[in-house]
């Protein structure tokens, strides 16, 4: 049965559900794009798929599901005997991931969400860019990334030796913010979450999605 | 072996532990306390546990694990054949689970935690509350909180028919936010989250927590 995922290849959110397919080895999904330019995302038909009104949500057979940290999690848990292992191989990899996954999603995300947002977004939309938020978003990302920058002296990756999903998850914005705000300095100067950054955004599943946002 | 949960049975994130180690009957834990007011959680012993300086973290055996929402995920991966069933009994129960507690985390938790902490934790750090911040996060709380309305009159759980992991995790705060800061009408004034909300407070686990943080 396809997946069918409601976004846009070129969204943060989407294209962290994508890089998992890939990592998964999935190929049998598809997306349909959302016109967020018309306001597709707050209409009737999208709302009922996502009553928060944002991008992306899948379908899969009967099961509509959102969130897109959620579903990189029932990818991993659905094909978990194939592709690259995003939970590691124990009881302890998991929890581990699973506590890289929450660092990232409580410390990590607001900061940078909210530097690409005004540094980029806010472009995309006609708005302007306040350089005061960046800066403290910018500063505050920094002290996170200090924590990761003594992790990852000791660690080879996030949840230890293995790559996982909570290392994935860190790429769209990581991104944005290093090749489309060209604001990346926070991450190039610290050594090891550079090496770190080098090393999982050149693995082919991230350039595969590189290539599907540049087609978007 | 004994879990040792270095945290406060007081605070919202080790009572979220709390009750999930209680809804999956491990008795066998130990809340050892951190002393917030002398800085106890920003020392190098804590750090080396817990390097962002925040509550909880817990040991469990070779295992250091911090991050609440981590953890709970972890005690009911661990305990997965005993206690409440908090993840539900299928890939697709999980996935909702999942789903759940993404929104908790991602748009739940952010209005309702800045309202609290404006509410009762500066006053314990004495520092002045700003209502401004307070009314403008109780705003966007009931934006979110009208989306639960709707789903929660077709469901009686936030994943379906089931108590589950994404329903505890919400209690922490809500708690803090009716029967501390007294501001709890954005949940009474609704009728479908307020009936959840009376349901999943009265559970014996959250009894129990609550007892537990008057102890504190
Ligand atoms: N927590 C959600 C966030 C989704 C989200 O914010 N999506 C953005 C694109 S990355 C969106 O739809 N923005 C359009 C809007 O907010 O109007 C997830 O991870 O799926
Ligand atoms: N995302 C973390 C947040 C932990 C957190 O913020 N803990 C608070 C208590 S609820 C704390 O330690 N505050 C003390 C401080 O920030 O100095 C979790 O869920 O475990």
């Amino acid at each position: 049965m396809t997946i069918i995922i409601h976004g846009l290849a070129a969204s943060t959110c989407t294209s962290r559900v994508v890089a998992t397919l890939i990592e998964k080895e999935v190929v049998d999904y598809v997306i349909e794009p959302v016109d967020l330019v018309s306001g597709a995302h707050k209409k009737p038909e999208y709302l009922a798929l996502q009553p928060f009104g944002v991008i992306p949500v899948i379908q899969d057979g009967d099961l509509t599901l959102f969130e897109s940290r959620a579903i990189a999690r029932y990818i991993c848990d659905k094909y978990a005997n194939q592709g690259t292992a995003l939970y590691g191989s124990s009881l302890t990899d998991r929890a581990k991931v699973e506590q890289w996954l929450e660092v990232e999603s409580q410390n990590f995300h607001l900061p940078i969400g909210t530097a690409v947002f005004e540094l980029v977004f806010k472009g995309y939309r006609g708005l302007t860019t306040d350089d005061s938020v960046v800066e403290a978003n910018l500063s505050k990302l920094s002290s996170v990334l200090d924590i990761y920058e003594v992790h990852l002296s000791k660690n080879k990756y996030l949840a230890g030796d293995f790559f996982s999903l909570a290392d994935l998850s860190h790429l769209p914005y990581l991104h944005y913010l290093i090749h489309v705000a060209k604001k990346g300095d926070v991450v190039t100067s610290k050594k090891h979450v550079n090496a770190w950054w080098e090393d999982i955004s050149s693995r082919p599943s991230w350039k595969k999605v590189l290539e599907l946002m540049a087609g978007n």
